[in-house]
């Protein structure tokens, strides 16, 4: 189909799924899960020819986030499932208002319409991103990266054997079979055809997206993400959430980038700091990147040019010495994403100062920035971290997936 | 100032607005609607010089719609003075999460930021937008049009003595002097400075706005709104409406532009919405603008080539039949902007079916799509009317100004 064919399908398919009951939707949740792992064997054939076509092309780390297995399939399964508990987000009243000339205002949730979905190479995008816009009533469009379109194609059909056998229409979910730049500029300029499109991936595809699309865009992703620490912070506590921060997981959006460091506490604390990333960890040793400051105090590698505006999305953590608390703030206000920033202190007052004026969609006391994230705060999984500020900020469950409308009941009102 | 100082001197008075208590913000819109009021004779001269500069220009309607008077300028005061009565939209927990591992997860309500608005020449529109962002703690940037721009110039300056009064940054509140093209694309591309971009006016600006923004933006505006009156409707409930409806003030956006007509009534019904809007009308009789089938019932003028399709703002009204509610509902989901639709039925059953199938910001049962309006749903005045999903729907007050942050404490939680 071509991608015009599918954008008029999805419009259609609209209707199709309104008023559909949530048990409906979760009965087809569960038996898109079930052919998931019914078709474990066809979708590791698929994904073996995806990894073939692709191993001299990308990075071993890409190879290794294309590759599916069995488990990696039921835990994509295991997703959808849990998706199916979560409560409907649809048809809640959100506000009712009775005015003095009578009209009863409803303020009511119901699904956005069509979601468009933008995303690179890791196969289970494909099923979140499905699950989680029909379980909040949408019709989604995927168009995923070429490297991993045989491994999608295989999923959305197995997908699509399930929807198709709780009744509700195959066209609920529509993989964009063109992979190619025309596509997903198409999806970007469907004026009338998608309501929300949502970019997952790197930073060339969503700017991509914001700087092109006409259709409403939500910007997720990139996370230069800060951890200070205060003067009354506890150092032992810092220690492991800045660890946990930077090496949990350093690809991640929500792996910390940046360490500022109270000036009273630095000749303590870098040696410390030192000590736990760098010189005690045997596999993945930290490099530190000091601004001038902080290399007065540990033997380390210079900050560079950009060092305080860089996603590593690597075992590297740039670092720096600030005077006070405001000096702390103006530095992320400065350089952060707005994606997730976290302070260590045992100071209420110091904790109370930088959760107000710092300007970001998450914001720490003495916890890793590593729990930004959908499953982390109770969203089930997520559809991705927003770093903007209209209509959702970080991670987008299925309530930020839905919109409302205005049910007004009268009997006769006129103006 | 150049586009670009405005723009910088904006997001610094954003972290000089954070924290700033409600009372302060009050005390400033009340300053505020003073200076309006003690600059009245100040703001009347320079009005005459745009009325002047514009008067062979732009139409009469135009001309009036630029034109302010002394009960004018009060009533936008009183507007403002509205605004400062209403309960802050900041600073409420909109939800609290404790999680297993004892993180607590607050969602709180916060500015935007920076919110900028495009707009045209209408006065008021300076005002109402400053006293509205400024209500949500947001730092605004106002572009208004070229022809407004001397009166819009008095009333900014007006604005600005009350917020300095009242010991607030008047950098809070920014008029854009370059009233070109350029001056629009500028702030359309501010990405980084606008967290926020309204437009508020023609089909023309939103468009250009939405195609060429590359900072979240909202569309607002354009409103076919319809009509559907039910094989069970009360006649004459549905004629007062539809007269209110289309008449009672023709050139906004939640007037009614068509009308459909379930066939079984349609005899009967026809000849008295023709009495009622265009015989029995001494000024203003509505032209009736037919379809085929309406026309073998009553006399009246044909459709015409996009007679569905046409915002007419004006006197002018497009009448269909249709063979069923399910019919109504898909010319509706056809030519409907998403603006405000209504049902005229004394059936429960046709109502729901209705409300739930068709996909406007607002719904109407038995009453005039006029209501859709901030003022008329008590949210205060108004932003304008959005017409997309994603944010928010139908009128922004002072809450759709706001966006929300998670504040989480723990104890030194890692993941």
């Amino acid at each position: 189909m071509t991608t015009k064919s599918i954008l008029i399908k999805a419009k259609e398919t609209v209707k199709l799924l309104r008023g559909v009951s949530n048990e409906k939707i979760n009965e087809a949740l569960l038996k898109m899960a079930d052919a998931l792992v019914l078709n474990t064997e066809g979708i590791l054939a698929e994904n073996k020819k995806d990894i073939e076509l692709a191993k001299d092309k990308i990075s071993t780390v890409m190879i290794d986030r294309l590759t599916l297995t069995e488990s990696r399939i039921s835990a994509m399964a295991e997703g959808i499932r849990e998706i199916a508990k979560l409560p409907s987000p649809l048809g809640k009243t959100l506000k009712e208002t009775i005015r003095p000339n009578g009209l009863v205002i409803d303020k009511v949730s119901v699904p956005m319409g069509v979601i468009a979905i933008i995303y690179e190479s890791r196969p289970n995008v494909t099923s979140d991103a499905a699950a989680l816009a029909l379980k909040s009533g949408n019709v989604c469009i995927l168009r995923g990266g070429k490297e991993a379109y045989n491994s999608a194609r295989a999923i959305v059909d197995a997908l699509i054997e399930g929807l198709s056998l709780a009744g509700l229409p195959k066209s609920a979910v529509q993989l964009v079979s063109d992979t190619t730049r025309e596509s997903a500029n198409e999806l970007m300029k469907a004026k009338g055809y998608i309501d929300l499109l949502i970019p997952r991936g790197g930073k060339g595809l969503i700017s991509a997206c914001v700087e092109n699309a006409t259709v409403p865009c939500l910007e997720t992703g990139t996370g230069i993400c800060h951890i200070y620490v205060d003067k009354d912070a506890d150092l032992n506590k810092a220690l492991a959430i800045i660890e946990n921060a930077k090496t949990s997981r350093p690809s991640v959006c929500n792996a910390a980038e940046v360490c500022l460091v109270h000036k009273d506490i630095a000749k303590k604390f870098l040696p410390m700091l030192k000590a736990k990333l760098t010189d005690e960890r045997r596999t993945n040793p930290v490099e530190l990147r000091c601004d001038e400051e902080a290399l007065k105090i540990i033997d380390a590698s210079p900050l560079g040019k950009d060092g305080f505006d860089t996603e590593f999305l690597d075992y590297i953590l740039a670092l720096g010495i600030v005077g006070s608390i405001e000096d702390a703030v103006s530095h992320i206000l400065e350089h952060s994403t707005q994606h997730s920033e976290a302070i260590i202190t045992e100071n209420e007052d110091a904790a109370g100062y930088f959760t107000m004026n710092t300007d970001s969609a998450a914001v720490y006391v003495n916890a890793s920035t590593r729990f930004t994230d959908g499953g982390e705060f109770g969203l089930g999984c997520e559809m991705g971290i927003s770093t903007q500020k209209m209509h959702a900020r970080g991670p987008l469950g299925i309530e930020e997936l839905t919109t409302y409308k205005y049910i007004i009941h009268g009997n006769g009102q006129i103006r």
